[in-house]
């Protein structure tokens, strides 16, 4: 057909990749169909039979990472300072979000969440004493993941930070996070400048004692329950908390009212939590950390343990490949922005929160809160759409964690890199957009897909790991 | 066919009513199909040919209705004792729900609850002495709708009983309701004795003043905002009030500790909100109370302005008929029960909750809460089958109120008599069960169909008052 023919005829569209071609033809009353179509994820043949032929030992290890992953119960237990709690933390120690990272390839909100940090800690007295401090290698730079900690965003945790202490009552390990601040001009979307540092030295100050006599009145905090409770409430606990936090607040509340001294301070401290929707955020992420890390150092499972990005690399960790990161370039979210900034405001994908998608809940989750997919630009069916998809990635449906527009079957739990491969559908991530530049904040809200490049790295790795004959003795390590 | 042939053929079966039947025949594997019939609503030719003809009179009054309903603002204002505060009450005046009722038909929850609150008055020292009191004639029964009131279940409320507030921002009507005792032998399921005294007096003497202290400090909480929220997080705030009692509890808290003197006094105060997920459900009422008082008579409207057990009858009003009542005998609910009760032990149908089903709420917005369907014996899918069936008898779509579950849609409100005749479908109820004899309390949850008399009666009675001659001035009457 000549192109003059195709433009007299009527016009009929198959559209390959965003939908939302399609739905401006529909708009236009063309006719149109939707091909769901990727690019191919291409993996070294012999890895991938390398990886079929050891599917036996596969298989018994992810029982293992999975038995790990239901089992755990994931309770608040008390809080600390950074320093006194965090296990490698050292006074001239800062760590960030997503896999390891220099300063020089940091990105705009990590630096500035370093520079706020320096500032809040009283190591430097201005803004470019703290870069030059930074850049000096004076300052020890290391992932939250690898000391038992997660952040979100920038994911900055500096020694005197007050953290929270959640324990995995199953296998007894524990995992920490940093207390959130709320929004607007806050550190972890690399604000920094004397409005942040006062509001960390009042957290410091007043907050943190008042959330740490609560916490150690009541003895323990099952985030399970609370988690659990909140899916049947409209939260995916990644980018909607605002159940979990309420749940969470009416547990504190008479607790922080018996032990805070004066009752002014008492409610001050209840403002801040109450002003907060994503207060819960932190705790559903060292939840989902202590529920992950059992299933860590599990020879010849092909589970993801941690995925995580510091704006800069995409990061993933397997069960059965150890401590090592699998990395690629993480993507810029196609979000909705907020108004007045675009795309190119957008800083590449960062935080640790991933980690509640590894654990089956945030965009994995995303069915039970029709609102936030309200709130990134989408329908009630786009929610059921990406749950149901997540559940071909992954190799268990949680016990606890309920998606009750699903008649309540469990959210999909315990990727398995091979089924990412080999179905071509990489983990969806709902999450919020930091501007590139420090201390503007957040821009927008979107639905991500994880990019392949670490996910193909991770079944090389994987196979690696079977051929040095790890896979053989699958027993688990320490955690 | 001969009998004996049907039972040597193969069995199938076409099942008419009660689904259940075919769930056990599906159970055993027999071939069965579902016909959804339900007996014909049976009106006088005489009235629907009145009511047909009037029908642009109809119109026009049902528009007015709608504006009032959708732009009713419900906010609480404040707290008093019902004596100082509620329209009509004396000393010896107990209201209750429903319409209106002697004693002698009263059900038993009812009576317990009449007992219960006469020993609270100290009207009487001993149950004996209250009943033969309250059967003497001295007291004055009279409908929580009648006095600007609504209360679940048996819906008792005495003079010295606090009573909240709300104002309709939108026309300065006022309403009001007790406050929630919470689960388990408590007054509005009939129960009474030196507990529920002893509940009740702490209530009046210690979280009243808290309360009433905190709301004047916060000057007003709007409760279409609380619901609004609440939809999103899976209430339908009816027999599911736990996101919307946490947000509440948040809003409070703050104002209760910095009015209360004395922190263990505080802690108390929110102990008892915190174990309550109920306490909304009396401010989920009056909101709506106070949202309907709005449309009530605007002559020539078939909209429906009240629902309301006394468990042993239900009534319902209608804006274009005044403050007459249209009764039939209140149905025993197909519910759930709990382990150890059957129907056998369940009251008829009770309390004035179903005015939350009037205002588009609870039943009508089940689809917004796929958790409480699961309480009441049913699936997500069933939930969104009610709440799209409630769009067939209603006029509006609520502008604020919204179910995530059908994107957003507004729920159905603003039920019209004409459409219910005419689909023959019946307003469904999401309720919860009393047990027949006093002071057991629940013994159940479900789904319940409105009975069809109030209905066929309630058309009759437009069809009077359009012949009357009300209907050609529609205009409103004072509230």
């Amino acid at each position: 057909m000549a192109i003059r023919d195709l433009f007299q005829a009527e016009l009929r569209v198959v559209n390959i990749g965003l939908p939302m071609f399609k739905q401006s033809l529909d708009r236009c009353g063309v006719r149109a169909i939707e091909v769901d179509w990727r690019p191919p994820i291409e993996v070294d043949t012999q890895a991938l039979a390398a990886i079929a032929a050891a599917a036996g030992v596969i298989e018994r290890a992810n029982e293992k990472a999975v038995e790990a992953i239901l089992g755990g119960k994931p309770v608040l237990i008390g809080m600390a300072q950074a320093i006194d709690a965090v296990p490698g933390m050292t006074r001239d120690t800062i760590l960030h979000a997503g896999p390891p990272i220099a300063w020089d390839r940091m990105c705009g909100p990590m630096r500035g969440g370093v520079i706020g940090a320096l500032l809040y800690e009283g190591m430097a007295a201005t803004p470019q004493e703290a870069e030059t401090l930074a850049a000096s290698g004076a300052i020890r730079f290391s992932p939250c993941h690898e000391h038992q900690a997660v952040g979100p965003m920038a994911g900055i945790v500096s020694p005197s930070m007050p953290v929270f202490i959640v324990r995995n009552e199953d296998r007894g390990n524990l995992a920490y996070a940093t207390v959130n601040e709320g929004l607007g001009k806050v550190l972890r979307y690399g604000a920094y400048g004397p409005e942040i540092t006062a509001r960390l030295r009042w957290m410091e100050q007043a907050l943190y004692p008042a959330l740490a006599r609560a916490i150690e009145k009541l003895g323990r905090i099952d985030l399970k329950n609370i988690i659990a409770q909140a899916l049947h409430m409209g939260d995916e606990v990644h980018n909607r908390n605002r159940a979990a936090t309420s749940l969470l607040f009416r547990q504190l509340a008479p607790s922080i009212v018996r032990t805070t001294p004066g009752s002014e301070q008492a409610a001050q401290v209840l403002e801040f939590l109450n002003g907060n929707d994503h207060f819960f955020l932190n705790l559903s992420m060292a939840a989902s950390k202590a529920t992950l890390d059992a299933a860590r150092g599990i020879a010849g499972s092909s589970v993801v343990v941690a995925m995580a990005r510091n704006g800069t690399d995409f990061g993933i960790q397997l069960a059965g490949t150890g401590n090592t990161w699998f990395t690629g370039p993480a993507p810029v979210p196609d979000a909705l922005y907020f108004p007045g900034f675009t795309k190119d405001h957008a800083n590449p994908d960062i935080g640790d929160s991933s980690i509640t998608e590894t654990n089956g809940l945030g965009g994995f989750a995303i069915a039970a809160s029709p609102a936030i997919v309200q709130f990134v630009g989408g329908a009630a069916s786009d929610a059921l759409r990406y749950t149901r998809q997540m559940y071909e990635i992954t190799i268990a449906e949680n016990n606890v964690y309920q998606i009750p527009a699903l008649d309540f079957r469990g959210s999909p739990t315990a990727i398995d890199v091979r089924k990412v491969i080999e179905r071509n559908i990489l983990p969806v991530i709902d999450t919020g957009v930091a501007h590139k530049e420090p201390g503007i904040g957040q821009v927008g809200a979107g639905i991500v897909a994880a990019p392949a490049k670490p996910f193909e790295d991770a079944l090389l790795g994987l196979a690696r790991a079977l051929a040095l004959g790890a896979a053989p003795s699958p027993t688990q390590e320490t955690l």
